[in-house]
């Protein structure tokens, strides 16, 4: 028996795809309305974007973190759209919950039980990404440290897991799909931007994701990724994202899923592409 | 520019889909000429099996060799279908010229520049798997090997990579799929079945290569897999094959391939299903 | 130029090699007791041992927590010995504070930066053990989180990496040590128990830790395995303990390193080896 | 039980230690004659030189073949000492047969088959390294097909497996050294060179090694390693041999082995170092 977890007007794990879609961290009001207004209008379901970002390097940029509240408050009223974002210390919690659709745990974290455990005690959907370094067995124990707290609404999220290959950031391990279909009753999802890390092999691995038997996907999108403040070689223009979204409708078709209709129009915002100021 | 390769009336690397299959090993008449025949009946294009296995253990069955050829000879005439077989030794290839129509370089044969050299001087097709343990930079330099010796008809075979998971027996890499279109000029076919080691996961993998962009796959069938002598956990029943190839052909439309025609009728041969006795 | 990382009496990083050594978790007064003073009876310098411990599955022993803080304190008062425990989520800083002489951060949260970051802000010296899925660089700067904070006093612990090979837990990167020492200056033990996973591999490893250059161990001594309530299989017994002991002195002679003397004698405690009873 | 293999003068597998060093490939008279005496004059008791390279692009320098021949057997005769060399192929088998006294096995062999039935056959002793992607169990069975055929003078060499870390060439598996010696009868040596990759971790890895209890070494020394026509960057020059051989010597001491002693005084051939003309 398969789970179905609900968000907003969707139920993720059942015949209807979900697409996740956003900048890795949210930069500005213009860059994250941007990207959200163009998720959207491709028929994008739930917008995603990083306030609190893990980074290996205490150098990097880290997120607007409280800055960036205002913000995603704003363009989810605008846009109508749930919101997922990252949450990597217990603490984050309760200020994100405001904001927060659904919670993530990114593959960092997935280790981290004091951080599982606070987020078997919410009554919000959880995102868990496998860690990079995680057999499925683990993955799904980590799972269970949440689900024992009394939350079941658990989407895992398959990202790509690290191996001796160099070509790509990690190796999709797009196996995982149906082996988590067959041993598990939770819904799955796939991340081909990071499980990839090179933008012209994400469609494809969409595509094939969606054959596999995803139950939606997670991407990254950003409206110039080459002025991203992270990840902007995974990230796809909205005119990729456009075209994936259009592909990936069809093999959903030849494998009797389908995407789940586009939200409704959006209230006109005048809209224009602007100069990306980090931190505006 | 993309190649493609002619194998009998197959041009492999264009619009159409090409599925090659047939039992890990030719095991007896009986086995191989039921495998063959399920293969065509569904649509297949190729027929495989072993001849000369490379086992792990020298004590495992190591393929029929020599007494195999008649076998081979009779099923290829009876179907009308080529035929693919490993070699793994330079001094197999003068035997096996005779029913192989392309030649395959194993997983464990990839770094051979022996084998590799000879069959650059071969005028036949070469399928070269990935060694379990190759960077996909590697895999272009062993099909450099064949090619420099003049043989440019090199197919490329995904067949899963070695990694820390152990739910599965490889990682299958489709991201070497669309990769290896951007940066090379080889087709590329996929196999799950090694990809895998698991039954239950191959037709969902066989669908995500063909949303991903393969030129074709590579399977194992076999009519009672739990009576193969080898790799019968991996090995597809005749009816697994037929859904499977049902399954791929909608997939492939969505992605504006097409499953290259179906073989014409074969010669009728009264044939029925007998036990299976290993040798005979 | 290499740092020196002072704890008590002893200068980490220096001529004198360090062993710290104890269970994984402690799980009794009995167990801990004469854990220790077996540790001390055969010259280990630093006492270890778990109390909030990190595991894969939530039904597994999770520590005894704050009932283990009065057994720390007592056998810590007896021994005269520092100690070192994990602490995998900042809110147990505090309360660790008390008994911990250096923090330890686990293999599963060397990528948690919040926590980096709040070891970075305390004033005591800080083990790093290397995530297992963790490229030297990326180990280094785990290590930046904490010195950005002003807290420069960080010991790298190798404990071994996940890769295909499965008949040892880990693959333990010796490498690393000389590695680390010409690229990096900090210091940096080895922790044989879990960078093998098995106790017969245990003393061999140590050996040719000392022999690479480490600056010290990191052990498990348990006075029944067998009985252990995590990892009894890679624990050592103190008569394992004791043999480790004397062999590894003679290789660090060899590599012009010495053991620090053996702490003084401990004030005499009557002990009597007990039946341990998990809790008490 | 253990075995002890016969090299010449030497038990490979008993209380001394053997430590076998040459260059990569031999690259001119020249070249090997002064890497063998600067071997010979450290104590190195055993030679080693490639004649048939397996390089992964067919672009790169390939051995010297046939033409080395005439160097080696010369540069043998004058230094007394036994030799090593690589075959790949069954074909080179009876070519090299005059001036090798073990054959080798390399990393890209280990599950070339033939071969190894190929060297069953033979009656010398064959180092049989570990393939980069093999699990210790495969590396025993493979063994096992040069065993089947009735030579059991098999020395088996850790060289260094593939995993994710990409500061190091492989990462060398130490561990593999006493798991061998508790789980096989077979002597076991270590490449360092291989195993790292790094010129400035080769010595401390070899200490390493010996107080792991390996029972002998597999290094490259090359008199110039910048102009090296393979592998110069893990190339020791004549002075760092010395040094390690030093080093190893104090270690074994420590752990109950010795160097067996150093070969007997050469024929004083009148030595002086010449610029290298590859080829000549």
């Amino acid at each position: 028996m398969s789970r179905k977890v609900r968000v907003g007007p969707y139920l993720i794990g059942g015949s209807d795809f979900i697409v996740i879609a956003g900048p890795c961290s949210v930069e500005s009001m213009t860059q994250f309305q941007s990207t959200s207004f163009s998720v959207k209008n491709s028929g994008g379901h739930i917008l995603r974007g990083g306030l609190y970002k893990m980074r290996t390097d205490p150098r990097s940029f880290q997120g607007l973190g409280q800055e960036a509240m205002a913000i995603v408050k704003t363009v989810k009223q605008q846009t109508g759209l749930p919101f997922v974002t990252e949450v990597s210390d217990p603490k984050q919690i309760d200020e994100l919950q405001e904001i927060a659709d659904i919670f993530q745990v990114g593959t960092r974290s997935m280790y981290n039980s004091s951080l599982l455990k606070e987020l078997g005690r919410q009554r919000k959907p959880v995102i868990l990404k496998r860690a990079f370094s995680a057999r499925i067995d683990e993955w799904l124990l980590a799972a269970d440290y949440i689900r024992h707290g009394g939350n079941n609404d658990v989407i895992l999220c398959e990202r790509g897991i690290r191996t001796f290959e160099t070509a790509t950031r990690n190796t999709l391990d797009l196996s995982a799909v149906p082996y988590i279909k067959q041993h598990s009753d939770l819904p799955i999802v796939v991340d081909p931007s990071h499980g990839t890390g090179i933008r012209s092999l994400i469609e494809p691995m969409a595509k094939a994701a969606a054959a596999a038997g995803a139950d939606g996907l997670l991407l990254e999108v950003h409206p110039q990724p080459e002025k991203a403040l992270s990840d902007g070689p995974q990230a796809l223009t909205p005119q990729d994202f456009e075209n994936l979204m259009r592909s990936v409708e069809k093999v959903l078709l030849a494998v009797d899923r389908k995407l789940h209709p586009a939200p409704k129009e959006y209230n006109e915002v005048p809209l224009k592409m602007v100069e990306i100021q980090p931190g505006v």
